[in-house]
């Protein structure tokens, strides 16, 4: 007998995270990082969760388009049920699900369409059971050492010079040894503040750059030959995301100076990343659980990345997802990469403590052993942000900071300053 | 004193097309066209419309995201009201505003961002100025001719074969001399249709094919070499439309068989078009006057396209595109292309009697002389077509062929046969 779905709910959660400036960039300014909350319940009491990511504005437009998608579900209740009924009789958690998977059943569990020119399934299959061999010492290895973290959370672009050293300073003791720093506004500013950080760290630690989709493409080339003499491993989003073209010329042109080219965050389908791997436009592929359709789609570019010789570093700086993300790294490193080198995870500190499952350990990603994705929120938290009903947004709707009658706007320190 | 606004409306409006397969091709079996339409009215009782275009479901997703740009035009009333009064004291259609425009002036509506590599505001601004000669004789001609377009409206996919031939011989008489046939799902059917098509149209007649991105790249050049003796002006969306690497790869394959590749309406942005038209992966550019963002980002790509000699073919094939279209067209021959050459517009007739001016007439778009973007519909039809309140809909209701209750789920019949 399935177990059906009983109910599915969307919550649209916003922390107000640019009152602080956390997750400052050069093109948002003010982001408040939210996301929709979907809770799915089964008749027989299973409850799983999801979320997207946004940046505030607009997360009630994201949450009411879970419309369909629940029609897609409710249309194939056994479908559905069957992959609920799946993980819970597994106990695993998602990565350990997918690195036990069969090859054969892992790729099946991936559309293949448009890819054909890069990845067929056949290579997909030989690449998995290429792997197969020293995966339990991997995982081990993952267990003990963890997944290798860097941090953005302490040089986003709105943060003071005190407040650099001081964070940056926290991390090292946190056992962090890479650090990215937001770029992109000002040349003088940017120099002025890798220095600073290039002067807080240790000289072999990694100093990466993030410009926020700030410039064209030969302004981007130029910009980070200023910048060559801080020993940069990546530049990460140059110029516009879409710009496959773009960034190869920006890759081919910064190589010789020892500098990669990161993107991946807004990268929407694996067409996209098909085209950045097979056109050598990113030396870093920065994978993102929920811009991607799904763990699917993730799959299929960590699978293509590993064809291509690149190393996959997920994208973290959000709400939710190096909850996520962890997932995926474990997945890649003990069943698909089988190497370190050059890979890492975005980890972002300031929301974490949302998240029932705490997986951040210094200067590495989690390693959950908790069944499913490890993105179940706290209840007080969902009680307090949730918009526009939640405890601490009324708070701040009576202090007149952010306006509650039109969740369109943002905050209103942003709008009228 | 300005005049501000008095208040923004947006209505659901669609349109049950799927019930006789029109619009129908190989990624949408049941499409209803449909588009948020809105309404803004000046306080001195200026009325302005814009619409969208969108497939049906999910309308209400696109219609409920036009909350924060309202929010920004409140927050600019004086730069928004500008705009309005400008076209008003013209009292010019948009492609009458837009050829007169100096080239400065109109240069200056467009966002470079991102484009520096391929066009700069110099460049735009020379293509204009060179263009200034002729521009009087080239709109006299315009204003006899019409701009020659394409049907699409006589070989939909579902469409049987005796209709086929009905509605070729129709816009045969009508003057139509290129049509479009769609293709994809089957290649014995299409080269029957074609075959249907050839015999029914005159030699000299020009046969285009869409196949709504229903190849693999290699899969494409294949297909597309099977369909080489019907003379085949151009394949259009052979493949996922964001993959330029591997448009360019179709379009080097089948240069020497005399097939053009066309592509464009799903284009998001001026940057994918910047790569298609700088690759070679496109030998006919197909704006869409909804999918980018606004006239100003159309109009950067026409002016790209011709920097890179490709010519401008705006698609249409929708509800409400028609209508806009005739204006970017008008523009592109006048002011900026020059040449009739491989250029035409499509048409499609099935949803046109909806709007208030009629802009049909045989074998080429319209030339609105009306104030605005020629995007008014008929109260009638709001009335009738409007979700989920409108009479026609209600009727559908009642007959059991739509369901009310959940306005994502799209025609029974469809979901449920």
């Amino acid at each position: 007998m399935p177990d059906l779905i009983a109910s599915v709910t969307v919550q649209d959660i916003r922390f107000p995270t640019s009152l602080e400036k956390d997750g400052s960039d050069a093109m948002n300014k003010a982001p408040d990082y939210s996301s929709p909350y979907v809770t799915v319940t089964t008749q027989a009491g299973l409850i799983g969760h999801g979320i997207t990511f946004t940046v505030g504005r607009g997360n009630n437009i994201v949450a009411s388009s879970f419309g369909p998608d629940i029609e897609v579900i409710f249309s194939d209740f056994a479908g559905f049920c069957e992959v609920t009924h799946h993980v819970k009789t597994r106990s695993d958690p998602l990565w350990k699900l997918l690195v036990d998977m069969e090859p054969e059943k892992l790729v099946s569990t991936i559309d293949f369409r448009y890819l054909e020119d890069a990845l067929t399934k056949e290579e997909a299959i030989a690449i998995l059971k290429s792997m197969q061999e020293g995966k339990a010492e991997r995982e081990k290895e993952m267990k003990e050492n963890g997944y290798p973290a860097y941090t953005t959370s302490c040089a986003w672009l709105g943060y003071s010079d005190e407040k650099i050293i001081r964070l940056c300073e926290e991390a090292m003791a946190e056992g962090f040894t890479r650090f990215k720093m937001k770029v992109g506004s000002d040349l003088q500013d940017d120099k002025r503040r890798a220095q600073i950080l290039r002067q807080t760290m240790k000289p072999e630690h990694l100093l990466m750059v993030d410009a926020n989709q700030k410039w064209e493409v030969q302004e981007a080339i130029d910009w980070m030959r200023e910048l060559v003499h801080f020993n940069i491993t990546w530049i990460e989003e140059p110029t516009s995301p879409d710009d496959v073209l773009g960034h190869a010329e920006i890759s081919k042109a910064l190589k010789p100076l020892g500098i990669g080219v990161a993107t991946g965050e807004q990268c929407q389908n694996r067409v996209m990343f098909k085209q950045f791997l097979k056109s050598g436009a990113m030396q870093f592929c920065q994978i993102d659980s929920c811009r991607l359709g799904g763990v699917n789609e993730n799959l299929a570019v960590i699978l293509m990345a590993k064809k291509y010789g690149v190393p996959v570093c997920p994208h973290g700086g959000g709400v939710g997802l190096c909850e996520y993300i962890q997932h995926l790294s474990l997945f890649d490193y003990i069943a698909v990469s089988g190497s370190l080198e050059n890979s890492c995870s975005d980890v972002v500190l300031h929301l974490y403590s949302h998240y029932k499952q705490i997986i951040f350990f210094s200067s590495f990603n989690g390693y959950s052993q908790v069944p499913g994705y490890s993105i179940d929120m706290k209840s007080t938290s969902l009680e307090e942000f949730e918009w526009p009903t939640g405890k601490e947004r009324q708070d701040l709707f009576q202090k007149g900071i952010y306006k509650p009658d039109n969740e369109a706007i943002g905050p209103l320190w942003y709008l009228y300053n």
